[in-house]
């Protein structure tokens, strides 16, 4: 598997994204891209991009702030998401560049496309959908489902999966239902998986070490959503 | 496969369920109760037994009213879901009497159990659950959720998958976040995938035919809730 660093621009703002793919094939395959969390582009998201590979496709983490930065306060995590949404069409941009440098990869099969997020890139990855990127899907894990601007009928062409906590603080059932009323409204192939007993964050082995009470790996949670996924991109990209 | 009608008793009502099994191997399996519908023990029931032996499960197919009858009126079947709903033991028992069949049997492996149901049929299997049915999963399909006897603290040992039409008037979001609350409450393993844009019967190829406005088959929600039962029958079996 050939792993890098790999550098595309938002505007002024140099990004370093991390792309994974198997380079003993030459076919060209699904890209999916990989939106981390408000921590920036550490080292969970590059283990997701390493395993979408090690399945066969091209992944791409996208970089969130610039210069493939992570952050680890929390209070700087909050002010630096707070910042990056601060404007939507900015916010979709920093998702945009980034899905076109995963599209512009010789390896990628432009009409097979995803996105993946974790916590705020879920944000990243639905932000793209409702804004009408050509993806075939999108899937989020403890991702944020509110939006600024609903998404009209029949403006989202991916299909979407949403892995998300009960027991989530920042994405309670009253989020989950407008986002599932929103995306019925615009008439799209939507389906949530809610786990039971289940904190934000449930996807990072390192949750515990970030002292954050509401934040929590679940090794079930981690898997089921895993696999989920997994079928869900076999369903999709064999009909695409 | 062998499929066969089998007898067995609940008290003096003579039931006829339906087996299904690959009589060609001859270790020990895990053995899957199917409950059916407040159509009764018809055509659907039985080729999701058959699918389930294809897999490698014994499955067995338990008989709600006697004799493996189908009724086709919708007034007689919501007549009917009455009568054995009446009494919430006697419910639970001719759901247990089937399981109890199916334990019974040669091919099945008494520690390796689960219930899957539809509609009507999803309340027994989740009732059998609530009762402390040594099950090691449940899943349900446009399943009943509401209960007279929620579920006590540590009481369930099935871990428990529901798989829901958003749009099912049956089972409104109010039951899906009452159940969410009973299984965290009781101490449950659960999850729960809600389909957008899918109506009660979602299972049912044959729904149309019925001519029941609120009931409609979805391929795509059937072939997916069929899949997340698949995953998690792997991850149940092969942990248990």
């Amino acid at each position: 598997m050939k792993t890098e660093s790999i550098e595309y621009q938002d505007g002024t703002v140099t990004l370093r994204g991390f792309l994974a793919y198997d380079d003993t094939k030459s076919d060209l395959r699904p890209g999916i891209l990989v939106m981390p969390g408000g921590f920036g582009l550490g080292a969970n998201a590059k283990q997701r991009a390493e395993m979408l590979a090690r399945l066969g496709y091209v992944a791409l983490v996208g970089d969130p702030y610039g210069n493939g930065i992570e952050i680890n306060d929390l209070q700087e995590v909050m002010q630096a998401v707070s910042a990056l949404r601060e404007d939507l069409a900015k916010f979709r941009q920093r998702a945009q560049v980034a899905l076109d440098k995963l599209t512009s990869l010789p390896q990628v099969d432009p009409r097979r496309l995803a996105a993946i997020g974790y916590c705020l890139g879920g944000t990243f990855a639905l932000e793209l959908a409702r804004g009408g990127a050509p993806l075939t899907g999108v899937v989020t894990f403890h991702g944020g489902l509110e939006t600024q601007r609903p998404a009209g009928l029949g403006q989202v062409k991916a299909k979407i999966l949403v892995c998300t906590g009960a027991d989530d603080p920042s994405v309670p059932v009253a989020h989950v239902n407008a986002f599932a009323d929103e995306m019925t409204k615009a008439g799209v192939d939507w389906h949530i998986i809610s786990y039971g007993g289940t904190a934000h964050g449930f996807t990072y082995p390192d949750a515990e070490s970030r002292g954050i009470p509401w934040i929590a790996y679940s090794k079930l949670a981690d898997e089921r959503s895993w696999q989920a996924m997994r079928s869900f991109f076999e369903e999709i990209f064999a009909a695409a």
